[in-house]
Formats: structure tokens, C-alpha cells, sequence
């Protein structure tokens, strides 16, 4: 059966260089958004400066799609320089529970 | 200004208390989903077994008064035995990007 995958990716930048990576990432974003199974994908910022997207896609065959894509290619090549460590990426399975639609994504 | 907070909860547990710990979810987050200013908590599920829980709040303080419900007391009590080191929660703002609501929880 195929089920969403749900993503988490953290991204450690380096602080100075956070504007350029918010710059890249305004132009990958959109293209990302138009990929097949793309369902959500959206960065946030933490306190510390880390970046960490939130992700869901249709299934894990569209989101391994994904990860040979031209704009993660793109946004790979100009943020490459600005990471202090790899991209910590954790793919999930969501556990839905209650009624009222806060319980998943 | 009040914004909202999106939050990420790692929870570390023991593989044998999958399922007591989400028997224990079960009970909590419908009373979560009615506190004040909770507008997602669901969760989910790595291939590790880590449980992460995925939340947004509609203001820092609705969010620390969520710390301290009797909901979330109630579930550190239950499922406390069974993580194998401290819930590591990330607070964070969300940088909203593109147009089709896919860039934004």
C-alpha cells in the first residue's frame, strides 16, 4: 500500500551565511512545490540558526523522485558551502490520532 | 507581535514500548489538540522507532502554558520509563515561501 511519507531535514549552517541560504532556498521551494507528490515543504528556523524543513510526499517512490531532482541539485550546489555538518534527514510514517485534524499533517 | 511556534519533540524510546507509548499518545493528544493555541500535534514514526512529534502553537505562551497542562503531565508520567534519553524539543518560526500553501504548515 502506499502511504505519505512525512520528512524531517536539519540543516546546520553556518550563522553568517543564513540570509544566502534563505535567498537559495526562495528559488528552490517553488519548483520543489511542483514536483510530483509534493504535498508540503516548508522551512522553519530554530533559536541556535538551524534550519529544518518539514515534509510530506505522496509516497516514498515520489519522494525518492525527489532526491534526484534539477532544483534539490541546484540548491545543493549553492548551499553545499555553508554547512557546518551533513543534512540530517529522518523519513516517518505518521501514527494519526484524534478527530480533529491537529493530529496530522 | 504574537507568531506562531512550530515545534519538533524527538522522543528516544525503547523498541519493546512502541506500542505502550503510543497507547499512551492516544490518550493524550486529543486532550492536547483541545488545549488553548494548539493548532497541530501529531506523530509520527522513524524506521528507528523514534517517535517525533510535529507541533504548532499559536503563540510562545500558549505554548509554554501547554508545558505545564495537566495532559502532558499526565503523559510524561505514563511513558517517562520508556525513553531511553531526554525528549529533544526544538522550538521554531516557520519562514513562509511560494504561493500554493505547501511552503507553510
Amino acid at each position: 500500500m502506499t502511504q505519505p511519507v512525512i520528512v524531517t531535514a536539519v540543516f546546520p549552517i553556518r550563522p553568517d551565511s543564513r540570509d544566502a541560504v534563505v535567498e537559495a532556498l526562495r528559488t528552490a521551494l517553488p519548483l520543489v512545490h511542483d514536483e510530483p507528490g509534493c504535498e508540503l515543504y516548508a522551512i522553519h528556523e530554530a533559536a541556535d540558526g538551524t534550519l529544518v524543513m518539514i515534509e510530506k510526499w505522496a509516497s516514498e517512490a515520489l519522494l525518492d523522485d525527489h532526491g534526484t531532482s534539477p532544483a534539490v541539485a541546484a540548491l545543493v550546489g549553492e548551499i553545499g558551502q555553508y554547512l557546518t555538518a551533513e543534512v540530517a534527514v529522518t523519513r516517518m510514517t505518521a501514527i494519526p490520532i484524534g478527530s480533529t485534524g491537529k493530529g496530522s499533517l
